[in-house]
């Protein structure tokens, strides 16, 4: 099964290449008779976008989706939602010097040794332009679920870590700077550096964190689709990512039973949430929260060698309009892809008992 | 769908509890004409049974496999191999003290609210008992990818973490010692570490890396069944499980491009291998690695104050025999949903191209 | 994906060869909550056992099924129902006649070409035996949705075919003969039939009749998941069954479109019933109904003429004791696959809209 | 999960209403490396196109295919082909008189009971329109086997009946009549009868045969996913079908095990072939063969009496220009599934044995 469809009843399936004729998407599941609200897709859509803001790519993408099937009248009709963003702005000659360049760190080679052919211009499927589609389908799975509560947002950018704990932090900052980071005195650390990096041509990574309210008891399907396996995938199935730790996390491994273990209050809720929300795979309630790692972007506008397809060493240097740090754009990818997989278990909890 | 099934085309489903009659599953999928080693399997099952050594449970469970079908004069006809482990020492009277009450950082509390109904019985289907049908199913999985070696250690016991990386280790030193480890130095402190939690009644958490050689390349399926976050769910999908990175990881995210891109070689493999084996979502033909995140096990031996199933407050304390840190009989679990991946990506590799 | 698994939300998946050591089955996504009568599960199971009556083959299988998980106090917990039926009565030796021999249109041949080996004895996976795991499995999907009436029974024995309609018949008479066929005249007739053919040590074949009262309206997924195309499937995957039609069926399509429309009285029924209560793959609240062909048993008492794996002509005669009309042992299995579709459909119908 | 994917590894998933801005689909799981004929796509697509011949449909409607994605330089890439079709003659008005009006064996009762809300306009996404998706699927699928040749024409238009059987047909004439039958007698027959039908404003029904040559042995999943079970499901998903027979099919019912039975010659090929090239699920070799029921449109031009969605009689004509006999623009359609389920297959098929 080629793996281009997440999701089990609310299921996203994507297509597209980043220099094709569009790009788009299939949700197939979405319950009939939600009031859809398409320019709340369309804004989620543009927190992903390039160009809007100084410490991002610079392209312009205007990445309209226009939605094909599966809403009348304003409404889900339980049939699926065809959709697809035009690629505008295809300047495939950007790309053509690298037509037999395999990119340090990219998907070049191991396209070339799985499938013999590939699509060179700019990354083709590979490309993190195909998460677009995956905005799409998160903004209207949050739409099937509008009582779970997402935030999202930048927590570090390279050694730049965001010292608070969301108990601590006001999120409604988070769109206040273009790190997207809640605590103005680390996003102007964050930002600062970004700058400096991309100064040097050169890139650097960081961490999103998310954290989801209000989420109902029972989501997750013991043993294998754990809530927070599930999620996982989810998370690490976007580019540049390297890991995924949710509750305590890798900090979690030092610490003792005793220490570690959330004592119940009498109504079920826990007096501390070490869990992250989940226990033995299913919500408990509690608020879930996880980071996310992001490499740095492999493309650097410094001269690299590399190999070309016939195993012959060449320089290259990236050229177009490159993000220095993916993170503020992957915020949004990040909630996008929390609300699939939480839309998903919440249908699936509904058939958990008679 | 329930989520009792991992895997495309090499699919393992597993049922039963702790302490009914008997766990087993079904691996459908498997290649006709594979000499099973079913010792093999035995001997791998062996080592996450409890009572092998003096760190982890006493509890006798000897977990003799029984194949009923799928495998005929030796080999794999390529109908599904059908298998079950009978439960022989289920001493149900040690857990009635828990019928009511909800143990903190367990399973009982979710599973009540999910499905209204639980079998009580030493946590029923979220008792790591079903980890066992893993090691059953990628023991197979392993016989199917002979020419791919896997190879899983503890990385770490609460703080104490063995320093070097993956090439420093002398490999054939794992099984030297209870903790599996294979740094003599490391491992006597971690098991001296572990003793000593035991002593207090409670438990520690730690780390297991695993190391996959001679991967082909082309492995992985993008966009979203991605080789490493088919990876990341299946190492998230066991008990205790708290976060997953694969490569540089989480320290991945505080270095730059131009010191995180892995150099090609003329012959298509890398000076470094920060990728961890994986670029794109497949794999380059590097070594695969990655670590995982065990929180301390739950279940401890001092006095916990929690609630009842209607919602009282109730004093409760661990009985029985349990794990004081659950690395050491994690290992062969990792390796074994390490090998259902590598193995099901495997045989969907084949049909990428014409 | 090996095809050992049926259903979505609701999917059983089953194992074994018919002289292994047992067949079995996995039953996941059984809603939680439910009283299970487990000894309905054996009656419904007893009437496919060989050695019933006097026109059915005279093998002694006691078909026993023991329940190893999923079920807690008399309830469905909400995890994965195991289940195995041992072979008790092997009786290998009755089949090393056929080790190297390919018996005429049986599977021996096709799954030698597919899997390079094949476990000859009784025709090993492809056993009609693996059906009592599907009788398992929709025993207990009656359970899940006891609203619902299924009421099966034999149409045609050979040439010999029941002339009354399902509105016509007394369905308490079904079980009254060893045909199954509620028309009592006519199962004098077919048991004759019946009779008179295995004195020719030769087979015959017939059709099932299925009605299903008393389904919600709503049931089915377009388009691919159409309830008839999912129903169709379930009958044509038991073995023999060379066709499938409902509703007005083969029969309907020499009518116009003047005749057979369905004309809706007030309250949505119809004043007919030729679309066979789906309509758009979709059911419509009236009663839903298909037959299903089978053809004769291949095994027959004369000699044959046919070829070993060598490609010798080899002369071949049936040993041990077979049907010679597979429909009144089909009865039960037809109404099994039936169930096992509508209960997966009822469960994903309680998604279909919010 | 809805239903609107169809295919394991080689899928297709399609959306998309009658009288939406598009119809489409994606293709996951094609191969990469395969040349392919997009001019052959359109063809295929050509051949069940309204307005082709005088004796169906006058709609004008061109369906022109756009490929979005997963082509590059002429050869597929593996990743996933996104296609659309753009609804240019839309003429919504022609529909508005059937906003509250539930057509006669159609199902804008069944959808407005599962959904509670539908797109009335022509049937949205009910309607026969969404077949064009198949129908390139189909003929994408056809170019990954272009070594299994189909063949699929009309078998009979209501009461008349082609008498011959494949054999004795000249399949080269099957496009030189309008009804798409081989034989120009009844082919002239078939025509004049529904110019007949046509004239009386009402529609009649029909079959359609197919055949398969040169089908590799092995393809098929037993047990539940039979080459002819998954062929099954593959037409009854198809609007307006009632029925599905393979090789003997109904008939086969009537007949002798002796009479039944496919002798072997010694190459393994069979002297007759009543198993319809599937023996135990799994293709032995020959011509695989079936056939399709088509019901009577239930648009006719004669008024009808019917309901609205209050409940209240209403009466109602066909308007706008429909097919009186659907059959002759079914058979690309029956074709075009028949390829997917084999195209399917046959990559399963890579990974039976090692």
């Amino acid at each position: 099964m080629a793996g281009n469809s997440f999701g089990t009843l609310f299921k996203l399936t994507t297509f597209g290449e980043s220099h094709g004729t569009a790009i788009g998407g299939v949700i197939d599941g979405c319950p009939a008779g939600i009031e859809l609200d398409l320019e709340r897709v369309q804004e989620e859509l543009d927190k992903r976008r390039p160009g809007q803001s100084a410490i991002v790519t610079q392209r312009k993408e205007p990445d309209m989706v226009e939605f094909l099937s599966g809403i009348f009248e304003g409404k889900s009709t339980g049939t699926p939602i065809g959709f697809i963003i035009r690629n505008s702005n295809q300047k495939s000659k950007d790309y053509s010097h690298i037509k037999d360049t395999y990119r340090p760190s990219h998907a070049d080679y191991t396209y070339d040794e799985k499938y013999g052919v590939r699509d060179y211009r700019g990354g083709g499927r590979s490309s993190a332009r195909e998460t677009a589609c995956r905005v799409v389908g998160g903004a209207i799975a949050k739409q099937v679920i509008p009582q779970i509560a997402f935030t999202t947002y930048t927590a570090s950018v390279g050694k730049i870590s965001l010292e608070k704990g969301p108990e601590e932090l006001d999120f409604s900052l988070i769109e206040s700077n273009p790190v997207r980071c809640p605590d103005p005195a680390s996003a102007e650390k964050m930002e600062a550096y970004i700058r400096e990096i991309r100064a040097e041509g050169d890139t650097v990574g960081g961490t999103v964190q998310c954290v989801i309210k209000d989420v109902p008891k029972g989501l997750g399907e013991p043993v294998f689709d754990k809530l927070h396996a599930q999620l996982g995938k989810a998370m690490l199935s976007i580019n540049a990512v390297k890991g995924f730790e949710f509750g305590s996390g890798f900090e979690g491994t030092r610490m003792k039973g005793s220490e570690h273990n959330d004592k119940f209050n009498p109504d079920g809720s826990t007096t501390t949430n070490l869990s992250g929300g989940v226990q033995g795979g299913i919500s408990n309630g509690m608020d879930i929260y996880f980071r996310v790692a992001f490499k740095p972007v492999a493309t650097i506008m410094q001269k690299q060698n590399t190999i070309n397809s016939k195993g012959e060493e060449v320089e290259m240097q990236g050229k177009g309009r490159h993000d220095p740090c993916v993170v503020p754009r992957a915020v949004p990818i990040v909630e996008a892809m929390a609300a699939l997989v939480i839309a998903d278990f919440f249908l699936l909890n509904k058939i958990s008992k008679i």
